[in-house]
């Protein structure tokens, strides 16, 4: 089969052949790909920022972001059967540890994340495991939807673990309205009733949050924390999603958020850096956040087959992974990016 | 009446004679002190580090750790009387406002500060609120409980807030068994089931921290990160409560804390200061404390009632207050400092 | 003034003219009546019913669910001033006791309840507190929001107290559409995303149900269990809220809920039993509802700012109280009624 | 192997020679028997309380609280290896489902109850699954923690669902102190400060209650709702756990519980009996409990490992299930009864 597959840092990635993968295991499943998202990851695992954190041997498969079909199911799956349309959790988790009993699937000790530390869906085929994927209704079409693996699931963990100080009066400062912080938008819509305030450098994109439901959208051009404070009754926000984690959005987020309010980091890039005297004087906290649980990707396809969340997508063949990695890493790709295997 | 009152920065208190308070207003209380705790933050007071947030008009009375007897009342206070015993919440809130509405005291947007921006206790007489006083049991002695007004608040405040994740086999490391961490180490006791793991330079404060509850006490001589790793089955903890939140507690504090933990900013002097991917890979929060409810100091004041609790502390005249920030700053005072006005 | 006034149980009200209450304590609050809403428990007080739990003497005047004007403050009244328009909540709470202090108000240990223990709002001019009055908008009238004071306020208190179980793709079934019903329905939609499936006998009130947002709308005429139970895959709902409590509702309800649900209780008239074995072999829990807080009725009041709750009401004039009364016992008032004094 | 079956209701156990069972799927594990506890819902399941509940037919083997060393493993089991130490949850759940996903596995939607529905633990062998067992320390004795497999477990769910009501200066009420009651205790005493009440009819009860860590033990005899009250400042418990459901005990527990408190139904028999005006003027909740996870078993292991949780047991020969049984419907059993197979 075909696959894209990251030779050397800093290199863009080769199309190799390879073997087709086997579900030689009990519980394995192969998935026949139907479109994988592309992610800012993707760049950051290219450009070696994970290679100490992954420990990834190369050569790899990158694209943690899948949707397809069932191709082979070990002997005792019982949730999905060979033909079923499948969004896959980017995490293959053991299902027995402490972790994993609780529902807390993301610090399973012994899982594993294809397209991060093992070959991903950039490919023909992906071997996962029957914990790790979600039957749908075949109508769905894997490039619609694929994206809700890893950005969407990111998105409504966060609004998911931020939902219960957000009671009717509230307000959330949205820092970002690009492939995350638009799903963002809508499931905090959805989920709660939150006053929703968008800030953002780009007009296009805060005409989409508009479109999506944000309340207010907050050009970011210097005047952004005063906007904020004012529309806040002077006081900040009591959460802040921060999609971004970069170029001033932490030193905006920290002057927007209210005492005893909450900061969830989402996006990454750049350094959480406060006097410990401001944290407690003002009693705020700072929430990390990663990816989501297979039940948050479950909630996330009950709020899709509602219409309540919706993707902004672009599509390219798996043979063009290097000129859209290098859209996303220009600011030329409009929405999330799609990888369609030729099948 | 005599007060020990702060005149210009880095300058020693002054002990003036006041007119006495008077409880004009309906829910004023006056209390006569019968004894106010020494803090760090009346040394960074005197330094000037808090002159800018707290916007105080020198000269001022410090001493926001109080507890006596009910001296006067205004004309609607129903809850004490005159000849009470009392210990003082160190915040006065106006209970009518959304966040004292909800029983978070400390966030009330009208609310004052005695000691840190308006007259605190050391002086023979506090102007204080109904809404501020806990009526106590008469056998108690003001100066054997003062400390519990703000020290022991903080400390079990950041306990409550902790607490819902330490369930059986849960481990806790406390970051210094000083002033505020003795008394954490017993919440942590009383309350939860979690192990206690201690750490602190000083071999005399280990013996305390052992002496009050705690399941390990290891001592911080560089080694300290890899033996709490150690004892965590190399996962670290799930739960950091800082109480020092300087001299290299944060970057420990951060190695020690288990993925998917929570570390509790309570001690402050540093920064906290971290790339925002570690925060999102490892899935950790910061979680800012601020004293405490009123709530929370009766929850205190039951667990001490009950044996659970115990104060070490050393006594001086208000007269003595210069001698007792002296021996603060310099590492030479046991426990909790305790000045007691002539009476 | 003029006071609807009970002088025996089973007899009609008497207009009644009694001298005007003053703001004689420093938190007292008299306000001008500008619409008082009617409930079902104004007739049960007739009936006898409350008499022993309440313990009221008679007569006194009835009138639990008050909006109008500020008359008159006490001395140390902050939040409000003469001319503002308000709405009262219905319990008179001390602000000192321990489920004051962490804001369950309704259970505060000195409280009072005007129209159900002391002297209700069936009147020209109603004494209360500082405590219960939420100061509005000047250009909305007291007639279209008094209702929100008690049937609006008991019912977003139970969805509040149901919303953490009420994520994504759970099912929520709503017994009776009536007056509380309505609000109800609302402020599911308003606050979670869950499915809402309303039954009611009355093909009027299920219409009602529809148009204010319910997604599914059944009738009850002896197949609803069957019906609910297929429209959640043979499981029942995750949760009931049963507004009605009697004529068979329970043992709807009961027939409804998921394993693991919550069945609350907000509607009264019969028993909830039901045998131990399937309360346990079933897991399921009956939820107590009582009214609600102040910060309850705080947020009812936003999400009427933001349109997001609607009243349907029918207006008597006070005079005609009993009129009011007899049409609400006999199914012929439309929507909540409420009297409006001549003012 | 031999296996004490039930061949018909309200008949004794017959002792069978069946074939070994054998662990043919890839996560099935078979466990050599080395305790088995005796449960008073084993006498319900001979007398047919559970016929039409369960479904199961006849004849079949009782025993759902089993402990023993794994004597066969599927060939996908990792967890645990032949020879290992392990107590057996007493549910046998998917993994796959949603209630399984987020850690709730009692409600596993296609789970099975070997002893209630299909062949349990009065034999040599036992055929379970993976996710069934827990490893422990192969110095434990089965017969010394076998009936924390199912009375523990039930004890430490109830508990820790209490837990989060159950701060410092809270009161619990503890209705009999048998099998379940005495581990109720010491989870009580290992997880919360609550004040601990326990109320039995039996002297010899009460005073293991007050050796496993009571802190009031009252004698039912007619007297006991007024001595409670008394011991509650007339308000009653924040917490009723209820462990017997029957002669009386839940019209005491009503009486004993604290407006705005929770009723834990954990025993069982009679029924829940009360008018629905009295839970909502006393907003009351009822709350049902269904034995607990496998996470909450872990806890337990943890607590018993600590020694916070100890049992008392009487121990007879598998043979001897007829007179076992016998002495448990008699009262003359202490403790909780231990099935031993010959080995």
């Amino acid at each position: 089969m075909k696959a894209a597959r990251l030779h050397a840092y800093d290199q863009p990635l080769a199309l190799d052949e390879l073997d087709e993968p086997r579900a030689t295991g009990p519980l394995d499943v192969v998935v026949r790909i139907g479109a994988a998202g592309l992610c800012r990851t993707d760049l950051h695992i290219q450009e070696g920022q994970w290679a100490e954190k992954s420990g990834v041997a190369l050569p790899y498969t990158l694209g943690h972001e899948n949707a397809g079909w069932v191709h082979e199911v070990g002997s005792a799956v019982s949730n999905v059967e060979v033909g079923d349309t499948v969004i896959v959790h980017p995490y293959i988790s053991c299902g027995l540890c402490r972790p994993c009993r609780r529902g807390d699937d993301m610090h399973c000790v012994n899982g594993s994340f294809p397209g991060i530390d093992r070959d991903g869906g950039f490919a023909d085929l992906l071997l996962t495991h029957a914990r790790s994927v979600i039957k749908l209704d075949p109508r769905l079409e894997p490039k619609d939807i694929a994206a809700l693996a890893d950005a969407g699931l990111t998105a409504i963990h966060a609004v998911k673990k931020a939902a219960p100080m957000l009671g009717a009066g509230t307000r959330t400062v949205v820092i970002g309205a690009g492939g995350l912080g638009h799903i963002g938008i809508q499931c905090l819509k959805a989920l709660t009733p939150t006053e929703i305030i968008v800030i953002d450098p780009s007009d296009k994109a805060l005409g989409l949050a508009r479109d999506v439901g944000a309340d207010q959208a907050v050009k970011v051009d210097g005047t952004q924390v005063d906007t904020v404070r004012q529309l806040t009754d002077g006081l900040g926000a009591e959460v802040i999603l921060d999609f971004v984690g970069e170029k001033g959005a932490i030193q905006d987020g920290i002057a927007m958020v209210q005492d005893g309010g909450f900061y969830h980091v989402i996006g990454y890039g750049e350094n959480v850096d406060i006097p410990t005297i401001d944290v407690i004087s003002r009693e705020i906290s700072f929430i990390g956040n990663l990816v989501g649980t297979y039940t948050d990707l479950e909630d996330l396809m009950t709020l899709t087959a509602e219409g309540k969340v919706r993707l902004h997508t672009s599509t390219y063949p798996l043979e063009a992974i290097n000129d859209a990695m290098a859209d996303l890493d220009q600011g030329r790709l409009q929405g999330r990016g799609i990888l369609v295997p030729a099948g």
